[in-house]
């Protein structure tokens, strides 16, 4: 028996979302999430939990309440992401999406881990204790540590001056000095919150550097990073996609030369 | 009898939304309310009508909440937008602005029509079905259709490839093989809302593209262009407004080139 | 002789941006920077330097090229921010408004500040150096630290908890263990910028606490706060703007009830 566009339509967004589609659909709304979850999502290229990490900071930053919700519930409710990933998610969105955004992505993360304890009848987990910091606390040594941290995220041979307050105090200080350096969340991952975060906030040189630096790191692939721009695009919007897709395509010949270079 | 600057105000105000204006308004809200009501709505260059598909992606990609149920309803209430044209603005709007974003507008939509029809005491109708739809279903038709539809609406020679998410799933697939032809919605109502969501993206080269089209197609004239840059100001901001004015004046002397070329 | 609008204009141009109007202004132009410039700017209420506080967060967070690096040349050249308050300026808008953007309006600092030494002939003088930091090191002050500086600079008798990562190793460890505890801005300068970066970032918790924290501790009075809220809608949009101005009026009569309770 065939599958109607509509029911494939559905089937790919409780997939996704974890809860049925809703019943009453109007003309428009099918089109897109006939687009969005029946084509976007299911495509391979990106896995379901990796397509959470470009998804959760586009509807924080677009901070509509309905969809950020029902995303951090599905992330949290599939299994896809630990509660500790979702967490550190939020404090590395706090970073390149701006904390406002982030305290009702956080505050949302605490409402829909208590709503899927509840929906389950278990008590919520007590918190991981913040100290012991596995970063170091004199502030030399955790300059140091982010001065080293800057160049191998950013895969770059140099670090910003320290007598700089924006690269002193925050860079080198906080970003790579602390937040980079936490456990809990993979590289892989940190790099496609911070790519999607990049591309929404759109300065020139910082989708470069994260786009160039996701690349050569290798630690996401060349299919990858187009599936990403695809992933953003349909959640962002395009004109900033298409701002992606054009950063990415520069960015794979660079990064394409460098490494002809390195082996030759 | 003279009009006084604030009942010419109220006025405005109340014309624009369908309502009347508050009646306890501070002395700075009062003078952005004169700007935006009185100056800019009333102004000649754009219709009311069509000033209400740039206010809509503003209010829109504010998400503040209160102006965009207001603006939602004094368009449908004016009687300015059917629901047709408003639910087909929506999924534009997702487009170009990101589905989140689309989906609070989305739902304000279908409080504001029931609002409407409440006050009214009348039932809300029944809506659209979706299919069938209008476009192709065979992947290669509907690529060659969004290959054709990706040159006449940008007007340019050529189609991006296929054989990149972004492009070929994305652009070529869905948003010109797909949403552009549907039914619903004029295309010079289409380039307001683009323009209006590239401007507030702000990828540089989407603006580019979208401000040339729109002009070199001829569906919205210089002077439209530049009173569309006003009214976007007067509702998304003024350095945002500046580089749309910036591209507008760029892409002016670019398309009368191309005509004067043409027609020598 | 009466000054034409257009000259007056022209004059609050120059005085604001420290640079002649543009010689060739189109009509829709000329509404706007009147609107802007003639009117908001040279209000009452909150001075030519205070209003740099709000323009400058909504500049940066447009991203919007040519007006960031217009009112980075004019606030320094004009005198109205030191070097040292700038680069602290943004700092603050990083936390506030995203580290892609603060990056950017960086870079943009960089190159105006160079470019005023160059026009003067004047040698761009030494950075001051970041290290010692007045803020302590051991992870255990520094959050006691963050917690008494949370409750001070919200106005609220508590604080968030530890064990959550974007609480514990975000707010409390840097956002309020060090970055509001930094010299060089002072707290009025601080409130105003933060209350426009939430303004864009728009998260409604944030606005609201925001916006009462900097009426209850009297650093910003309620006059001055409904003017940022014009300041801010001319700079950033009406649709959020109404949004901050609503949040406005319901704190003012937040504050006024708790401080006609305190004195009673």
């Amino acid at each position: 028996m065939k599958t109607s566009p509509l029911d494939r339509c559905r089937q790919a967004f409780a997939d996704v979302m974890t809860v049925p589609a809703p019943a009453d659909i109007s003309a428009t709304t099918a089109t897109m999430l006939e687009f969005v979850f029946a084509d976007v999502w299911q495509r391979p290229g990106l896995t379901r939990r990796e397509r959470r990490f470009v998804t959760l900071p586009c509807v924080a930053a677009a901070d509509a309440e309905g969809p950020l919700r029902d995303h951090v519930y599905a992330a949290l409710n599939s299994g896809d992401l630990s509660i500790v990933e979702m967490q550190e998610a939020v404090l590395h969105f706090a970073v390149y999406g701006g904390w406002p955004k982030a305290s009702r992505f956080n505050m949302v993360v605490d409402e829909q881990w208590a709503r899927i304890h509840d929906e389950r009848g278990l008590p919520v987990p007590a918190a991981e204790p913040l100290l012991p910091l596995t970063t170091a606390s004199d502030p030399e040594e955790r300059l140091t540590a982010g001065e080293r941290a800057f160049r191998e995220v950013n895969c770059l041979p140099f670090a910003p001056t320290r007598d700089n307050p924006f690269h002193g105090a925050g860079i080198l200080n906080f970003v790579f000095g602390e937040m980079w350096l936490r456990p809990g969340l993979g590289m892989k991952e940190r790099r496609l919150i911070t790519v999607a975060c990049v591309a929404f906030q759109d300065a020139p040189y910082p989708i470069l550097s994260h786009v160039y630096a996701a690349l050569k790191s290798r630690e996401v692939s060349f299919d990858e990073m187009d599936e990403l721009a695809l992933h953003f695009a349909a959640h962002y919007g395009w004109p900033k996609g298409a701002n992606l897709a054009q950063v990415i395509s520069e960015q794979k010949v660079r990064v394409s030369a460098e490494w002809a270079a390195e082996s030759s």
